[in-house]
C-alpha cells in the first residue's frame, strides 16, 4: 500500500468520545500498522475533561483484544504512541485556541486537520475560536461528522458559521458509509461495465430499494437519539447518499467536484413532498416490546432516557421519485429502523420481469433479475439469475451468481474511516458531502418534518423484531410490490 | 425424477459399435439406475457380427469400473438384463427385417425407435427395410446419428431416403451438444433474464466466439476421419447448432417447431461466402509433430491409416457474419481442432467496450465485460466484470461472478445423450435437428468445401499443443481483437 507521505498534524476535537474511540482512532492506528503513516505526522487528542492517564486508557481501546504475533506488543505501542500529544481542552474557551495555536506552530510544515467529533452546536464556535488564531489558513482542513444541523434552517447556519472561516474545499463533511468498500466498488461497478450501466434507467429497472436495519434498541443514546429519530439519524444522510450514488449520472471525470455535481443534481431532482404526499409516501415507526433476536425486548418508550410520551420514530420507510429522464417512473424505496430482524444494509436493484415467458415460471414476478450491493454486515455483490435445474424437462429456478471466492476471503476490509481519514490527509474530496448537497438533502426532507411535527397522529407502533409497521408493507403493496426479502439472516456483528 | 412412462422398444443398429458402447448404452443404464425407465421396456440390440457371449460384453461395458456400495451389482444387472434381446443382423439382407418385425410385434402397445448408430450411407437402406415389413407406421420413431451425409448433396439426398419411408415428426437428428445441459441452460438464461436479453444484440455485443477444442489427435479414427476432417466432424453439426442457439430470436414458445423455426432462420441469414470470403474468413490447419500435454506427439501425416500427402484439415477458423438486423455488424468467430493445448467447449459473448471509462484502465479493450459458457470439459457460466481492489484509491481490475458453488457441487449432470433418449422416449424434438436446419447448415459450408477441393493449396501446418496456425490468430488480429483466452488448462478428462 502506499504511504500517505504528507506531514500531517490530526487535532482531534472528542478524542475521548464514542465515535473517536470506536471508529477513528482505530483506523488511525490501523492506517499506522499497514505502514501508510510515515514518521511525520501527530495525532492530537483534544478532550474536555482532564485525563490523568490518556495514553493508556487510549493503548486499552486500540490494543485490547488486538492479537498480533509478529509484533512486540510494547514496541507497536510505542512507536505509535510517540505521535501522540494529549491536550484538555474547553472549546468555548478562547484561551485554549492559543495553546492550540503554539502546539501546532510548532511544525510548520504540517498540514493542520481539524476533526471536530463533537456535537454539531460547536461546529461554529470551533471553526471561530481556530480563526481567531489563525488556524483557518490555506494548510488547515476541517473534517464535520454528521449530524450537521437538525432541519434546514439549522443546516444551513452551521454551514454559514463554518462558511465564515473555512472555504468549502478545507471543508470534509463524512459520511462513513460512502467510504464503504462496495459504495465504491458500486461507482465502478457502473461505470466499468457496460452491461450495467446500459440498463442502469427506466427502460430496464423496475424499483430500487434501499435497507439500513439494525437489531439494537436506542441503547445508551436515548439522550441524543430522542431528539433526532431514524429520518435525521440515517435518512439525511446515509439513505439519501446512497440513492444518490446508484442514480447519478456517470461523471465525465473520477474528480471531487464532477461526481458531487452529479450527486446533487439527483438531490434536486427529488419529487417534492406535499403534505398529502407525506402521509402516503412516508412511514413513521417506533417500536414496542417484542422479541429481539431471540430476547425479550422493552418498547421505545419503557427505554432509559426517552420522553414519557415521545413521538420519535425509530423506522421510517420513503417512497422516493426522481424527476427526470433516466428514473421516471421507477420508485426508489428506503427504509431504516432499530429492533428490526436483522441487521443488514442492502441496496437491490429489481429489473423489470421478462416481458413474455417461454417457460413456466411459477411466481413469476419474484423470478426477475436482482442485483443486490451489501454493505453490512458482510460485504459484497450478488446478481440473482434465473436457470434451468439440471435434470430433465425445463424447470426454470432462481440462483445467484455472487462475486468469486476470492472477494469473500480476501485479505481484511479496511474500515471506511481508514479510506476516509487518508482521503482527507491527501486531499481528496470525492467522498465527502458538499455543502450544497447537504442542503439540498435537508430542503427535501423539510416538508416531512415540518409535517410530522404539526401532525396530531404520532408514529405507528411496531413489534420489536419484526420489519416495522404494517404500512411499510402497504406502501410497497399498494404498488403491487414487496421489499427484497434477501436481508437474510446471517452471522451478526452489532459493532458498528 | 420424472419416470418415462411409455412403453418403448429401442433398437439399436450398431450396438456393439463405439458409439453405443462409450454413450448411448451408458446412458441408457443411467436412465435405469436413476429409476427412469419402468417396467415396459426393451433394448434389441443389433450387431453385424455374431457375439457368442454379447450380454456378458455388455455388462463388462457398462459395470465394470462402476462402483455401486448400495446395490448388489448381480442383483443389478440382472433386473437391467432381462429387458434385453440381442440379434445378429444385416442391414442388407432383406430376410432380418422379417425377424426383426417379429420380435416387435410382440409387443403391439410399445412405441418403436430405431437408433441409427452406423454410417449415414446405410440409413436409406435400412429405413427401406424397416418399411417393407411396415415397420413405419405412426408409432416408430428413427433416430440418426451424425454425420448425415458429407456435403449438401449427399446430405439431401439422405434426407429423401429416409423421408420416403418417415414422416419428419417421426425422425430425431441427433447433435449431442444440444443435449448438454449448458445449452439448454442458454436458452434459459437468454429468455428468462431480461438483464442478458436485453443487451443480446448489435447495439451491446461486440464479438463472439465458439471454441470446441480437442487434446487428442486422431487416436484410432484414421480411417474415419482422414475422409471427414474438421469441418464436416465439428463444424457443421456442433459448431452451427451452438451458433443458433446463441443468435435465435426468442421462439413465441418453447416448442419444438417454435425453437427450431428460429435456428433455421439464423442459418438461412448467415452471409454466404464467396470464393474470395473462404480465402479471407476462413483457416484451415492441420497438426505437425510437436508436445500436447508434456508428450512429444507425431504430425497428422504420420498417424498410421492416413493417406501419405493427406489435404484433411485437423483445425478449422471461421469469421461467420449474420445478416439480420439483431447481428448486423457483430462477428462470429468459431474454431475447431485436434491436437490444440486444451480440450474445452466455450462460447464466449464479449460486450462492446465503455464508451466512457471514468477510471484509469490498463488494457482497457481486455476489460470489456464477457459471459462465458463453457460445455466442457465441466459445464459452467461466468461473468466477467470489472471491480475496485479493496484498498486505498480506485484500482480497476476483472474479476469474475460465476454460478453459485453449489451448481458446482451438485449432484451428478447428466450426460446429453440421456437427455436427449429420454426426449425421443416422450417424443420431444425441441433438441434435435430438423430436415431444413440440416439443408441450410451444408449449404451454407459446401462453398468452403468446394473452394478447398478445387485449391491447389492444402492446410496450414501448426505444432500440436498451440491453438491452430497463425493464420486463425490474424483472422481476428485483422479486426483489431484477440482470441478469448479463458479455454484455460484445468483437470482434464478426455472421455468424451
Amino acid at each position: 500500500m502506499l504511504p500517505l507521505n504528507k506531514p500531517f498534524d490530526l487535532v482531534l476535537f472528542g478524542a475521548t468520545g464514542d465515535l473517536s474511540e470506536r471508529k477513528l482512532l482505530p483506523s488511525l492506528f490501523s492506517l499506522f500498522i499497514d505502514g501508510r503513516l510515515q514518521n511525520d505526522w501527530r495525532l492530537i487528542a483534544l478532550f474536555r475533561r482532564k485525563h490523568k492517564n490518556y495514553l493508556s486508557r487510549l493503548r486499552g481501546v486500540l490494543m485490547s483484544g488486538c492479537e498480533m504475533t509478529e509484533v512486540d506488543p510494547d514496541t507497536l505501542w510505542e512507536s505509535f504512541s510517540k505521535h501522540i500529544v494529549s491536550l484538555s481542552f474547553d472549546a468555548t474557551d478562547p484561551k485554549n485556541y492559543g495553546e492550540l495555536k503554539s502546539l501546532v506552530d510548532e511544525r510548520n510544515e504540517a498540514v493542520n486537520i481539524f476533526y471536530l467529533a463533537t456535537p454539531s452546536a460547536l461546529y461554529g464556535k470551533i471553526c471561530s475560536g481556530l480563526a481567531e488564531v489563525d488556524l483557518n489558513s490555506e494548510k488547515s482542513r476541517i473534517v464535520l461528522e454528521k449530524p450537521i444541523g437538525s432541519n434546514l434552517e439549522s443546516a444551513k447556519h452551521i454551514n454559514e458559521l463554518v462558511g465564515e472561516h473555512f472555504q468549502e474545499q478545507q471543508i470534509f463533511r463524512i459520511d462513513h458509509y460512502l467510504g464503504k468498500e462496495t459504495v465504491q466498488n458500486l461507482l465502478v461497478l457502473r461505470f466499468a461495465n457496460t452491461i450495467f450501466e446500459s440498463q442502469w434507467n427506466q427502460n430496464y429497472i423496475d424499483n430500487i430499494q434501499i435497507t439500513i436495519s439494525e437489531t439494537l434498541g436506542v441503547e445508551g443514546r436515548a439522550g441524543f437519539y430522542d431528539h433526532v429519530g431514524a429520518l435525521r439519524d440515517m435518512g439525511q444522510n446515509h439513505l439519501l447518499q446512497l440513492l444518490c450514488i446508484v442514480a447519478m449520472e456517470p461523471p465525465a471525470r473520477f474528480h471531487p467536484d464532477s461526481v458531487r455535481d452529479e450527486k446533487v443534481k439527483v438531490l434536486r431532482a427529488l419529487r417534492a413532498l406535499s403534505d398529502k404526499d407525506v402521509q402516503n409516501k412516508v412511514v413513521r415507526g417506533q417500536y414496542k416490546s417484542g422479541i429481539s433476536k431471540g430476547v425479550a425486548v422493552e418498547g421505545y418508550l419503557k427505554e432509559e432516557g426517552i420522553k414519557p410520551h415521545s413521538d420519535t420514530e425509530t423506522f421510517v420507510a420513503l417512497k422516493v421519485e426522481i424527476d427526470n429522464w433516466r428514473w421516471a417512473g421507477v420508485p426508489f424505496y428506503l427504509r431504516t429502523g432499530k429492533r428490526l430482524p436483522h441487521r443488514a444494509c442492502e441496496i437491490a436493484v429489481h429489473f423489470k420481469e421478462v416481458p413474455h415467458s417461454i417457460f413456466d415460471l411459477q411466481h413469476k414476478n419474484t423470478m426477475a433479475n436482482k442485483l443486490v450491493f451489501r454493505l453490512q454486515p458482510d460485504e459484497g455483490i450478488r446478481l440473482m439469475l434465473c436457470e434451468k435445474k439440471a435434470g430433465p424437462g425445463v424447470t426454470v429456478r432462481s440462483t445467484e451468481l455472487s462475486l468469486s471466492p476470492d472477494y469473500l476471503h480476501r485479505k481484511r476490509v479496511p474500515d471506511a474511516y481508514e479510506r476516509l481519514l487518508s482521503d482527507v490527509i491527501t486531499n481528496n474530496q470525492t467522498l465527502f458531502v458538499r455543502q450544497d448537497e447537504l442542503v439540498a438533502a435537508w430542503a427535501w426532507l423539510d416538508p416531512i418534518l415540518k409535517h410530522w411535527e404539526e401532525s396530531e397522529q404520532g408514529p405507528e407502533s411496531y413489534l420489536s423484531g419484526t420489519w416495522g409497521p404494517a404500512a411499510a408493507t402497504l406502501l410497497l403493496a399498494k404498488d403491487g410490490r414487496l421489499w427484497d426479502e434477501t436481508c437474510g439472516p446471517f452471522d451478526e456483528d452489532e459493532a458498528e
